[in-house]
């Protein structure tokens, strides 16, 4: 643990003391915190104590906490600090952050605020509001240095001097002709190391990966991670600089879709709410609940099946045989689960192509074959232990090594088919193939069972 | 997509008929990849045409091929070119990227390349190699910059100029004292905006962030995160700079566990070849087999559940109510599933405290209750019309809403214990809540029915 992070344990109470003392040592206090430990600490405030915490921050501090702020505390300051003060805070926001500020705000509240900030900022906040939360236009700063081709080296620094104080990252040059068309690109460190007269057009590097402003945000993460960029020039379809987008957003990114899919996979919508254990208990429930319905009619299919055969088998046999129904359905959806998980990591990391649909799934049924033949004579030597009968012991060997390959081949098609229908494979997918498993386990199941008794005793 | 992206695509099939035509065109092609496409064009060559590239590449570009490639290729490619060869391309990498590669080697392979670099570069790579791969020091270069405490900015600029190609990353500058004791940090644009004469130390930031040679990569990945840094000086416990870890390997961490993760909750240990679709059967079935055994024991709780209830019943009653087992233990399974996802999430957001056990388990407990309740009268109203029989409907009704909040008690309530344990919360998490909830479920199904009915008509 560095230093830092027993600050932030200790932070939230040594704040409270000194906002009650509020003595001089609470500014020396507020100076020194990083901003993202502040937010931490202020976020539990009561109402008076927070607008005492950014009565004392100067409006670039304030920005930086603001921005740090989960959506309801940012909500709670807003309301309280009222629009002038917060479009002067707004006015030392980067121009993303800010954009994300005014788009969770009524359209009134974001007009009031917008009222309040200099004609040209309110322009470019104004304009990123435009573009879709999700998409490189979403999440890219206006914030960005650019530089027109006819300049020296020497030039471009002492353009840099001057613009560098307000550009949210400098480590790339862009570099531009009359047009803003995008022509190339230079690291601060190209411009540094350049003999000072040499024109830019020498040493700058053509070769620049973009994206375009309607490119979804996974997509550009993607993009950063994989040519290990610090940020990423956004262009229109006309190759006109538009924005930025650094690696920080990217992370963020890279944690929200995590959090999305993870909660997709269980069969909970993400949504506002999705995850917030601190809502109340509807608000828990509701991105629950249609997929907990759909999937009990799903499961009717498992129990027709059932209903179908135990015509064919006499009372004892029948008992017998449900005995066996958990482990026959929870096998066939621990094995395909497993083989869902496989595949849906090899499409997200490209090392399975979407084209490789019949390699994947012959290998999963391949896998699911030798896993059932060793689960399944477990499965039969401990059954014929246990209840002393070889028949049933057969049966319910035999059903679960078919049961293993049917089950792995499903896991693996499922993410596939739903990656080309253009679905997130995430979706549901765990409760989703376990109720396609258990349908499918039971159908092998009682076949094989009618096939090879019809009385136990 | 960007046009690289269409670059890609096309760029196996480019680079093959380059290849066998043999002649300028193909210089100009390599040239112009990016590193990491061009590891992706090579990986599936055969080995005559991978040497034909790798003879083309300078030693340079071959580093940065080289550290894209898959471990696989990577051996590859070590065993085809000899060891003068790789050792010209291990001097021209980034010393952490060569001390992964010679980690993948063999003792002797590495040692023959360590006895081909300067002795500079091999001690460092040497020293590389003794840190844990997992840790700070595992994933860290040593190929930062650094300046004394007592230069003036245009020294530094100047220390910068001469040092800059080496450096991997030069958007920070560390400060330290004659005995390379971290002093402070400064960003090349601080070094640019101030006065040349200034001294470093009324320029440079105090409070650095930093990690600990032995801090788990993990960790070191959520400090980089949770403050937007582009890199993290790496110190030993005497404070002393020891490297660097970047922003790009960070992603790369998070992307590592966010696999290991996706694999474990779903039962399969992730390994070497864990995720490896290319692997054989045996070698992708054994990640999973041991899991697949160990909740196959663990059904049996289920069955034993059944076995045990079942003479209490007619025979038809029974078979009757074995229909609805895959519906009751579904349903549990799923809203457990659900509820285990939200606090999974909640825990790896910090947005759920390890001492809010009780307030996690008691709003889940809720949840599960309302759920229960709305899919119980749902299962109700379905049962009693399908069947025709009132008490089946209550029966499996009432088994439902019971049900419902005592799976999404225990799947919010594993994860909190699992990580209090200090086990990861992912390790096999969807298919064991399933197998803890087949149990309970059959035992509230079974309880209910036993209470409610012993003949049904």
């Amino acid at each position: 643990m560095s230093t830092r992070d027993v600050r932030v344990l200790e932070g939230p109470e040594k704040l409270r003391m000194l906002l009650e003392r509020g003595n001089g040592e609470l500014a020396a206090f507020l100076r020194e915190q990083h901003p993202v430990d502040l937010a931490d600490m202020v976020e539990e405030l009561p109402d008076d104590l927070l607008v005492a915490v950014f009565e004392r921050l100067g409006p670039e501090q304030s920005a930086l906490v603001l921005g740090e702020l989960d959506r309801e505390a940012r909500a709670r300051i807003v309301r309280l600090l009222g629009k002038e003060r917060v479009g002067d805070i707004v006015e030392a926001m980067d121009t993303d952050d800010a954009a994300d500020l005014l788009g969770e705000l009524s359209p009134e509240q974001a007009g009031q605020i917008l009222g309040e900030l200099q004609a040209e900022e309110a322009a470019e906040v104004r304009e990123l509001l435009h573009y879709e939360p999700d998409t490189a236009g979403g999440i890219m700063t206006t914030e960005y240095v650019a530089v027109n081709q006819g300049m020296t080296a020497q030039e471009a620094i002492e353009h840099l001097r001057q613009r560098a104080p307000d550009a949210e990252t400098v480590y790339y040059v862009y570099v531009v002709d009359d047009d803003e068309h995008l022509l190339g690109v230079l690291s601060l460190r190209d411009l540094i190391v350049a003999p000072p007269e040499t024109p830019l057009k020498h040493i700058m590097r053509t070769k620049v990966v973009s994206v375009f402003h309607d490119q979804d945000q996974e997509e550009v993460a993607r993009i950063v991670s994989r040519y290990d960029l610090l940020a990423v020039p956004v262009i229109d379809h006309q190759r006109r600089l538009l924005g930025v987008v650094t690696v920080d957003d990217v992370i963020d990114v890279l944690e929200e879709e995590a959090t999305e899919d993870a909660l997709r996979a269980a069969a909970v919508s993400p949504g506002e709410e999705g995850g917030d254990l601190r809502g109340g208990v509807w608000r828990l429930a509701r991105p629950r609940l249609p997929w907990l319905l759909a999937l009990l009619f799903m499961e009717f299919l498992a129990g027709s099946v059932i209903d179908r055969f135990r015509g064919g088998f006499d009372g004892v046999t029948l008992a017998l045989l449900s005995v066996f129904i958990p482990i026959m359905a929870g096998e066939a959806g621990n094995g395909a689960t497993q083989a869902l998980a496989v595949v849906v990591r090899g499409l997200a990391t490209g090392e399975i192509a979407e084209r490789e649909v019949l390699a994947v799934v012959w290998r999963e049924a391949r896998v699911g074959l030798l896993a059932g033949l060793i689960t399944g004579v477990v499965l039969f030597g401990v059954t014929t232990l246990w209840k002393g009968d070889l028949r049933l012991g057969l049966v319910v060997g035999l059903a679960l090594a078919l049961n293993l390959p049917v089950a792995k081949m499903l896991g693996g098609l499922f993410p596939i088919v739903i990656h080309r229908l253009g679905i997130d494979p995430a979706v549901a997918s765990g409760p989703f193939i376990t109720t396609v498993t258990d349908f499918t386990s039971m159908l092998t199941y009682f076949t094989v069972a009618a096939l090879l008794l019809t009385q136990l005793g």
